[in-house]
């Protein structure tokens, strides 16, 4: 079961038609906001209006008046890949990200940026709870999520089957504009301490750098996947 | 004063030449860690080693060995503003950014792409505190702030100075390459809830939109400042 609180990401869940099992409003955000009201009405969901000391005891988060409870998010496996696949699709791997507010933050720019799968390792990663849930403000209904238990594994097969794989290091020779982005593309986004391994240095086909002019030169980790991931948009 | 812990944010400090008032290092990191202990050693600040009980006990947070205070960050005001104004420098205006970690994760692209200054609001915004200086991992060393009463004032003043005001905007009508990176900008990101206010979009010259494809299509506020930023970065 995962909780779903606040606005945006109650009202993502209910226009993405999740399996919403529970859902409660504040009674006077019920009344005042017209657009999501008519959503809870015509979504056909059985919902309870309560106040608020009942909805702060039931959510101790942030709710802005809207808490639901929900099934948790499909999440796919090794066997599933073939399905993503098709269409040169693209591909996000995380190797080893670990605060589930950078994760968050790449679900969201993953949804805006049209890819089509984020692939996590199993082990010594963020994984899906609530906390990214929340963090990604209603995106986690549309992105597909997927564990494996080694992203060498997974990066091997997808070479033999036709990907490219692109690590972002610091010490890249290959800008994004390098890169045809019409190709079937699996970026690599490194953890935020240690960058991307050096097994997934090793099997990849480019070494991706964003060129910097500055002092620390090192980004936060979802603010480099974000400026990475819009460069391969396809419009 | 402000508390900097953490390996990166020390090392960047000392770096830095920051007045760095007080310095602790945990004993046997310092015998481990050559690099640093070569700077620390060169740099002629005082410091003490202590064991893990005491550093613990100084900085409850992830220190990493690493403990230092120092005085506050030097920041400017209005009446700097033309120090900054030379070689068409760029200016980043934050409307209302309310989450010291999207700060600090905005400070780290701001140093990395080489922008001049980051102007925030005195009221409703969050400011340069520890959190702030920390999530940074020491960029906030290398990056100037000021803080002003009113942001349509400064971009008045910014206006008649020569600038151009660049918001950005989800339903704006320019992409960053229509814009020529070689003017003097001032560009303006909205808050995580609201984006840019209505006063400063009014009086901007051109609104920027980022192309999304997704279903949400928001990105987190970090992400979206550090994608806008780098598309202005000047090799």
């Amino acid at each position: 079961m995962i909780k779903i609180y606040g606005k945006n990401c109650v009202y993502e869940a209910i226009k993405a038609k999740s399996p919403i099992e529970k859902l409660y409003v504040l009674d006077e955000e019920y009344y005042k906001e017209h657009s999501l009201r008519n959503l809870i009405d015509k979504s056909g969901i059985s919902f309870s209006l309560i106040n608020k000391k009942t909805i702060d005891k039931l959510c101790p988060n942030t709710h802005q008046g809207y808490y639901a409870e929900r099934n948790d998010y499909k999440i796919y496996n090794e066997n599933d890949l073939e399905s993503f696949i098709k269409n040169q699709g693209r591909i996000l791997i995380l190797d080893g990200i670990q605060d589930p507010h950078n994760l968050g933050a790449i679900i969201r720019s993953v949804d805006a940026f049209g890819f089509d799968l984020i692939i996590l390792p199993k082990n010594r990663s963020a994984s899906v709870n609530e906390t990214v849930a929340h963090t990604s403000t209603g995106a986690i209904e549309y992105v597909n999520i997927m564990y494996v238990n080694s992203l060498p594994n997974i990066c091997n097969k997808l070479k033999k089957l036709g990907y490219w794989i692109v690590s972002t290091d610091a010490k890249g020779d290959v800008k994004a504009d390098g890169i045809d982005k019409d190709l079937s593309l699996a970026l690599i986004i490194g953890s935020e301490g240690f960058g991307v391994s050096k097994t997934l240095l090793n099997l990849s086909d480019f070494h991706l750098m964003i060129p910097m002019v500055g002092h620390v030169n090192s980004l936060n980790a979802s603010v480099s996947a974000g400026i990475i991931i819009e460069k391969f948009l396809r419009l």
